[in-house]
């Protein structure tokens, strides 16, 4: 509906949870028409935590921004029958149907290609078997929760920002394009396939993990918040605050020592220990006696003198912040021109953000926000498939769509 | 270099790390050429952790598999100029460069495109005003370590999985397809921006979490492997295993009472908090309740037990694993028709994951090994940039290219 990059695709979603909507308003935020439907009463995550105080879903809000909703009753044939003329409507951009329902019977793919030959159909799956499966199940077999957390700490931990998910967003969207570039050279349309668990190990298997696992036969142990392989981990400042510091070049080492005066300190690590700072190596097998030096220092001094020496030395680092620490920050938020503070309808006012992708052709759109359930049915039904007001009128009455009174 | 979905784009990528590698290496395996130039000593993440008993970096075999790898000296005014006549070559899909390198001097957006106008650049910053960033620091001011971790524990917990390096890896692959859309539509090239920080940002906010702080006005506390707002946690076996167990929708309330026979219990819950384990809100504010009759359960039975239990009733759950464990399981890896064994030079044999992803109208292919640096500079000086075998020899000569003896 913007004039963004992919202004003209229209793509028709049905979907639930994370993975599947933030694809889609991945795919709206750079400018193209998505339509979410769901059924008449909402769908799995309508009312889905974090609510306000009075029940709105502001998870909801969060993924669905700048869609078209459209209310039906999934039950009843005749609302089947008209996403099924929605979802295979004509149009070179139209045609593209994004799912994480189960694609059996009137949403499978050979039903809707019998509509529409040239359909592209993405249908995001928990695993290749077609079992189900949500971020938390997929993490648990990664192997990640039993590396994370503290040191010592027995049993898994799991991740709060859910990684698979987010991942199949994005590889999902970009596999939606990939099959709309071969559409226009071929006119062929196709099914993709997006299994969230492969989505899991495909990225496990890429950094190196299982390699390892195999190649040197061993567990990773569990390492705290420190980095493997080189120098980061967390600090604790006078006032209480945290901070993170990591080494991943030599200008990175020049920094910090520039910053905490440790030239000497470190010289001497390099030569008790043997050892080059500016290497992986180096600086993995001194990390303890690189903490040694760095954790008094930042233990005797405030967050602010801490980031303001890092700052001005230009080492890589940063404060933890919590939510609503972040939700009120100057630079990543408030001033931050990829957020805009939007009045979502019937939750309020909150810095919402747009794409972070930042095309040279092309203003970035600001974001906009989620409808309302149903709030697009007459639109769509009048606009898309030509219903008449009439007609319109008596699938209302029939209970066979919905929208907001 | 495959017969897959992109056959026919190339990409030239200056990359190291996760987020650009890793978006290289998923255009690779839909079939992009994707050739990969490095400094002729290698690049910052040449020999990075975890690496091989003799020192050889498992880490960058799994991030570059499948691209052609030219060396080059990129101190030398000859190699940068080799490279800017790499990056420009003529061509419908060529025209393509992804970065994570500082895009300055003879990187910039504006030296590169005066030499080819249509050129897509993406170049993948750390923040939005180029300071440095890594997915350690970015996930530093998320608010997530804050909240992740186990109930009671003092500071923060980092990711292990790197989030928002594996998101950008896949935003940053989707925008190179939507510009090379707009440039086959339009003959305009363009740069993008993407910064590290805003990605984590932008994720952070869809999931609602900058909401829920400013709206509701709270920080949501650590809850441990807890799932906020609906019903999720691990359980420990008699044989001392864990298991993920969720509950996201009627039916696993259902699968999971029958498979430990709670079903009388449950109904037992409902009545006595006054809820509907069929609604989020019910679950989440009987966890407690839920946590007590299930952990004696899986407690009393074994692994296998349990599993068996709840795969047969069709469950929302999963076994932990750690990496090893994974490596040799015979469902997800070793039976995985995504997973093939290869033989990776320098390093061995071990299991190599394709995309996750799988269209239609192509076969996957086959993930291929690594290439060894600057396996590929004489083909790609001679097939791409014209040059002749004398003047391939003299550049070797002058140590202004390198490759493998």
């Amino acid at each position: 509906m913007t004039g963004g990059i992919l202004a003209g695709l229209r793509i028709v979603e049905g979907s639930a949870f994370i993975a599947a909507p933030l694809g889609g308003m991945t795919l709206e935020q750079m400018g193209a028409d998505v339509i979410r439907f769901d059924d008449i009463k909402g769908g799995l995550d309508n009312d889905r935590w974090p609510v306000t105080r009075d029940g709105r879903s502001i998870y909801w809000a969060g993924l669905n921004k700048g869609k078209r909703s459209i209310a039906v009753d999934l039950r009843k044939s005749q609302g089947r029958e008209l996403l099924t003329a929605l979802i295979t409507a004509p149009g070179e951009g139209a045609g593209i149907f994004a799912t994480n329902m189960p694609a059996r019977g009137w949403l499978s793919y050979e039903a809707l290609s019998a509509k529409r030959a040239d359909l592209i159909a993405l249908n995001i799956v928990g695993a290749r078997d077609g079992s189900a499966h949500v971020d938390y199940t997929v993490n648990a077999i990664t192997g990640f929760p039993m590396v994370s957390g503290p040191v010592g700490h027995d049993g898994p931990v799991n991740a709060v920002a859910p990684p698979w998910d987010i991942a199949t967003a994005y590889a999902g969207a970009m596999a939606i394009l990939a099959a709309e570039r071969h559409r226009t050279r071929t006119g062929e349309g196709q099914r993709i396939v997006l299994p969230l668990q492969d989505m899991a190990l495909a990225a496990t298997s890429a950094l190196g993990y299982i390699g390892e696992a195999v190649i040197n036969d061993i567990d990773r142990p569990r390492l705290g918040n420190e980095i493997f392989g080189t120098f980061g981990r967390d600090f604790r400042t006078s006032d209480g605050r945290h901070v993170m510091i990591c080494i991943f070049s030599d200008r990175h080492v020049d920094a910090l020592a520039a910053a905490g005066s440790f030239k000497q300190a470190f010289a001497a690590i390099e030569q008790k220990h043997g050892i080059d700072l500016k290497s992986d190596a180096g600086r993995w097998h001194a990390r303890n006696a690189l903490c040694a030096i760095i954790e008094p220092w930042v233990a005797a001094h405030t967050a602010d003198e801490v980031a303001g020496a890092l700052r001005k030395a230009g080492a890589l680092w940063a404060p933890y912040k919590t939510f609503r620490e972040l939700a009120h920050d100057k630079e990543a938020v408030v001033g931050n021109p990829m957020f805009t503070v939007l009045d979502q309808p019937g939750i309020g006012r909150y810095p919402v953000a747009a794409t972070p992708l930042q095309f040279g052709a092309f203003e970035r759109a600001s974001p906009r926000p989620a409808p309302v359930l149903g709030q697009h049915t007459d639109e769509i039904l009048s606009a898309i498939l030509g219903l008449p007001a009439h007609e319109i009128a008596r699938l209302h009455d029939q209970k066979v769509v919905g929208g907001p009174k």
